[in-house]
């Protein structure tokens, strides 16, 4: 089998050359590089990338962890993601949390271990300690983490101003805001709680009591929160009106609408939020929040990729989000 | 830093067995067992799996080529494959296709530099010689391969025959077979053609013509069927029931029933294949052949196991489907 040595031989140049084009550091002219990669294929040079990585102390894997990647949202998440760590030479090793204290501990270890490059948190319910003595890069997806981690969001707080505004536009008297919760809605770490405070600033401003429904936190893949949401609406008929925190809450949402024999949007009016692909599939389609998924995705990559090369990067990350008015208002 | 000499020598044992304890091969003794975890934690020892990876030749990492992780399909089966690979120690290594020749023989390459364990397949759409050469074992997903590379399958035949004869009991007269194709129905290599085979089988013994409709293959998430199936079912104001290759393709047949002002189950019946979570989430819910994704993913990962111990595995694993009557039928 060839080795390094002799791709270097045969091109011409010296190993540490050679090497320089293989792991892209440093400046190589367009001319010694195609050199190298043309030596390489006339030998059939395979690089073990492993030796590579334990040379460099480069793995060009990136860990994800999420809660499930089953769930729509952290679905098309994990789908965007690879396809920019793709592109960026960069393997994704897929982590499902289930939001679960040890296991998420367990996977930070796992990948510790496994000298992956970076880290990136689609979810995290771990404390802050946690993460401060990592030395890894790590980039977080909703979730403030600790001092100097970025953050990649969408804007919370806008998203939930919009979805009651609308609401309440349409007519509803009593809109309530479900989410199904790791701790409350105003548990700060979770930016994704900006979506109950937008919802309350509207309500306040409108003279009405928010009113607010957690959902049990479940193992994502369950649909136990539908006999809970009926029992709910059961419980309040003035009920009218629902701001979901996600589009698969509200997915539930309209299941429980029927069973009750609530007409939409007659009798209840529903956003969601995130304006996954299952959104447009729902009969009555749904209005929702749209998050810009692709382009926080990207952007993720590019945090990575900056904070290896341990350059600046800013701290938080947050994207415009859209209204889209369909058949639940 | 602590090395595994260390560990030994406190543990009063040989280098050997320590390194037997961490790899997990032959036979040791849980006393032994539990006194080198316990010296491990004592002195903080941490083993760097990639240099022993390398060592050993194992990563143990499997790397996971399907379509696309946001296809709900694709992303119930990574969580549950991930789950059981974790439970034998073995990471997942995402890589999404997109059914792209050209990307799925990248992947492939990609894998095999980073000494990944063992390959799991959710699709392939490369030909057969491209394997035979790994030199890797290789797990296949509903889809045959080549010759000894096992295959993990539902039972597609009976599925299709089931949902068929649903339709016709339900009153239906003409059903037609409604499928997202690569390569026609009959390509051989997909094994979830067996739905298209179990329809026609049903159709021709009742004396019907069968009837395909075949969209364009799409990059997965777009939802760019609904204008094609709208023009199918006004060219064609006959039809009055859809078996659909998977959930969401019939998801995608509500929204088309629903804008065409259809109704259902009355003017059309409905059934679909796989039974995710949207099946249920769906307004009318949907009736649908499930596939047992868990235990087939459980299946999966102890034919990777027994491959990678050199045993003996069945070729074909083929699992039972069961018919879910909701409300589209």
């Amino acid at each position: 089998m060839p080795k390094l040595k002799d791709v270097a031989e045969k091109a011409g140049l010296s190993v540490t050359t050679v090497s320089r084009v293989l792991n892209n550091r440093g400046y190589i002219s367009r001319e010694t590089r195609d050199k190298v990669y043309r030596v390489m294929k006339e030998l059939n040079y395979q690089p073990n990338e492993m030796a590579r990585a334990l040379f460099r102390k480069k793995s060009n894997m990136i860990g994800l962890i999420i809660p499930a990647v089953s769930h729509p949202f952290f679905g098309e998440l994990a789908y965007q993601l690879e396809y920019y760590a793709d592109q960026c030479g960069y393997k994704l090793l897929l982590c499902n949390s289930n939001r679960d204290i040890a296991k998420e501990h367990k996977y930070i270890d796992m990948l510790k271990k496994n000298q992956v490059d970076a880290i990136i948190m689609g979810s995290s319910v771990l404390n802050v300690e946690h993460y401060l003595h990592l030395e890894l890069p790590i980039v977080s997806f909703d979730r403030s983490i600790a001092g100097n981690i970025p953050i990649v969001t969408s804007d919370n707080l806008l998203g939930g101003k919009l979805a009651t505004q609308l609401l309440l536009d349409k007519g509803c008297r009593k809109p309530v805001f479900v989410y199904r919760g790791v701790g409350g809605p105003h548990h700060q770490a979770l930016l994704a709680n900006g979506r109950a405070q937008g919802y309350e600033a509207v309500m306040k401003a409108a003279g009405i009591e928010p009113d607010l429904l957690q959902l049990k936190a479940s193992a994502e893949d369950d649909s136990e929160e539908i006999p809970e949401m009926i029992h709910f609406f059961q419980q309040r008929p003035e009920v009218d009106g629902v701001f979901a925190s996600s589009d698969l809450v509200a997915a539930e949402v309209i299941q429980a609408c029927s069973r009750l024999r609530k007409r939409i949007p007659d009798d209840m009016k529903i956003v969601g939020y995130d304006d996954v692909r299952i959104a447009s599939l729902l009969s009555p389609q749904l209005s929702t929040v749209r998050q810009p998924i692709r382009e926080m995705c990207e952007c993720t990559l590019q945090l990575v990729a900056k904070l290896l090369e341990e350059e600046e990067v800013p701290k938080i990350n947050t994207f415009p989000v859209t209204l889209i008015e369909r058949e639940t208002t």
